[in-house]
């Protein structure tokens, strides 16, 4: 049997990491099927943490998996094909196991897929290995916990499911570390801003949001200090503005978020700011605002956003 | 909390009914939704035998989820939207049960999921129900198990898993019928072809695929007696025929499956008969020809007509 390929998506982050690395050791126990664990590129700062941590080997960045000679995939923590790897379409897709909504998605023949509308993949993939009673090595015990940390701000966003927490409590237990001390030095790992160009912040983790024929740019950071961040406004709003112009966007926001204080400052720069300003019912100053318990840019501020832009 | 439906694909079929049965009864337990089972049609009489049989009210069929109040539905045995119900655009969707492949479908924002390639969505809720440990009614075992026996020909399908044999195995038990004993009554209530127009037989069952640009409508009848039906190859044809004009499709075939043998008699009319026949390698009489153990129509005749009508 040939090799299949098992992935997060594009600008991966700590989920499509450890999603990845999570079922293709599932999916070789459960279904005997013959995977590798990569990558759609590298590993963030905050992922090369619990990578370290846990002393797991990073997944190797590919982007094509034809050069790979492989034809057969499966997709973690994504499913639409514009996230996923270039020559998705030619590729026939064994598996998706996801936490997304089901958009651009299409396949010729019936395949396995398991989505739930839960924090992160990797905590439906913990709970697979546990509906399967199948024991989960250390290492990737350590991994899932991490990704579900990261995507739930340690439980802080809204797009925490109860069942998060309860799964992240027996993989802590596995993985062989107390949830809340290792959650607080993996989050912290991941905002280590001060080194990165207003260049590189503002790509960090951004996805573009068509809202009522505007393309809207919505880039998040994550930090445990906001001033130092309000510091360089105008480099970020330089990086912001040099963006649209290359990229198209009619608007860039910038979300920076406290994750110790569970709020977040917004910025923007585009045609379209009295919009965005009116969305949030708060004071800007400067054209920053503070936003009070504030963290998820899918369910906090996109809604906001797409109600003011349709008005 | 408002009412969510659960409800199979349009033109339903056993898996279509039981399936929905099934999750709307599973989706109040695990999930605690106010769940109504309902069905985008008439049960067909194999569905009614199995309905009887167990004594299971067979659910409301309805058209529009708007005129019930509802805004909210579950998918099972289906995702595509042209077979779903009219106003499926309008809803939101919170989960789905399928064992097809995944097209046609988008939702805005993350829901449940859950598909895989198996011989029946029955099968899988079957298994899902073990999965929680949750008790299965007996007429809910009875319908399920029935849904995987219809999708299977009991077993002679080449889409049959091998999970299914072994939940079916369990839901018999739970139902109080001898597997084989049952599943051939069930497959012959469906097969009461007699009393049927040759306009009724060539819809009963029927689905079209777009081939290299042509409209190729394939039905399937069930039958204990193919010879019965060879005799009323005239009225079938003309059935056929008229169906390709008013509709538009280029081709007709017609597939008459033998339950009891697994073997399936073809028949075709249209514009394309030459690539039908030089699609399979047999000998045509009398414009209809015999296929050894052919029994599914995805898996062993449209694979040898897209090829065919690609060259």
């Amino acid at each position: 049997m040939s090799k299949i390929l098992v992935f997060g998506h594009r600008n991966p982050d700590t989920d499509a990491i450890a999603s990845a690395i999570g079922f293709s050791y599932l999916a070789k126990q459960k279904f005997h099927l013959n995977t590798e664990a990569i990558a759609l590129g590298e590993a963030n700062e905050e992922t090369k943490y619990a990578l370290d941590f846990f002393n797991v080997e990073a997944p190797r960045a590919i982007t094509s998996a034809k050069e790979e000679g492989c034809d057969t995939v499966i997709l973690t923590d994504h499913n639409e094909f514009q996230q996923s790897i270039l020559d998705i379409e030619e590729l026939t897709i064994w598996g998706v196991v996801d936490h997304h909504r089901v958009a651009n998605f299409e396949t010729e023949s019936p395949l396995f897929f398991r989505a739930e509308p839960v924090g992160s993949a990797s905590a439906i993939i913990g709970r697979m290995f546990q509906e399967n009673q199948i024991a989960i090595p250390k290492g990737i015990a350590g991994m899932l916990l991490s990704a579900i940390i990261s995507d739930t701000l340690l439980f802080k966003s809204p797009t925490t499911h109860s069942t998060d927490k309860a799964i992240a409590k027996i993989l802590a237990q596995l993985a062989g570390v107390d949830l809340d001390v290792y959650g607080l030095n993996l989050l912290k790992a991941g905002t280590n801003l001060a080194s990165k160009s207003g260049e590189e912040l503002v790509n960090l983790d951004a996805k573009t949001f068509p809202l009522s024929g505007k393309s809207v740019r919505i880039a998040q950071v994550n930090t445990v200090d906001i001033k130092e961040m309000l510091c360089r406004q105008n480099a970020l709003e330089e990086a912001m503005k040099s963006e649209n112009k290359a990229k198209g966007y009619d608007d860039f926001i910038l979300m920076i978020t406290d994750i110790l204080n569970s709020d977040s400052e917004l910025m923007v720069v585009g045609d379209n700011v009295k919009l965005v300003k009116e969305a949030f019912d708060v004071e800007w100053e400067s054209n920053h605002a503070f936003l009070k318990g504030v963290v998820s840019r899918k369910k906090q501020v996109v809604p906001k956003l797409t109600e003011s832009y349709a008005r």
